[in-house]
């Protein structure tokens, strides 16, 4: 399972470049997975997938081990630094929580940005 | 000037598994280059380096265009994602400023990380 999501970030990173890791990428998810991001709550992977290379022109993840959780989830520090379509540059670090279902495609996953200016029941 | 400026990052970050990245990367530099990290100056680039990766597994740059500044510097911004020896993961953000001798050698980098607890005269 965590070579599962730790393929999750080698495949986002790689998606941008090679359309063969991005069918790889989509596949970890079901059609309908439920994406968490800072809260909000969307339906599927793929559209998230779409507008981000929209949006950014690289991007690369680092992360710490997936950690199993009481409740059956994962979870791992990230850290992450990119480059938007206009060129400007940006560092954030987070949280990701993932859920799997017994075909060990991901089911959920819920991304937490690191916060400065506000603390939320995420941060550590 | 501005490529070899780039391909200091792009030596940076692939020296940490390229020997002859790490050769090339310390080529760009005088034996006794000024290198200043947050307002604390070294002589000498390898020395930096050598220590850089004992205590970093992983490092990814990013950098906006370098600008040449009216001192005949030149100016980035840059964002990094890094994972230290024990595992832990970063994302800073800041600016590089370098200038280089007549041979094309940087003999000045300066390093300044954005500091979100306070305002420097670089922050901008």
């Amino acid at each position: 399972m965590t070579t599962l999501l730790n393929n999750y970030f080698r495949l986002f990173d790689a998606s941008r470049a090679d359309e063969r890791a991005m069918q790889d990428l989509l596949s970890l998810f079901t059609p309908d997975a439920e994406i968490v991001l800072n809260g909000t709550s969307r339906k599927g992977f793929e559209g998230f997938m779409k507008a981000f290379y929209e949006y950014n022109s690289d991007v690369k993840h680092m992360w710490e081990k997936w950690e199993p959780q009481p409740d059956g989830s994962y979870q791992t520090n990230w850290a992450v630094c990119g480059q938007s379509a206009d060129g400007k540059v940006y560092a954030k670090t987070g949280i990701d929580i993932a859920r799997l279902n017994d075909a060990g495609q991901i089911i959920y996953l819920e991304n937490v940005q690191d916060d400065k200016d506000a603390f939320s029941k995420y941060n550590q």
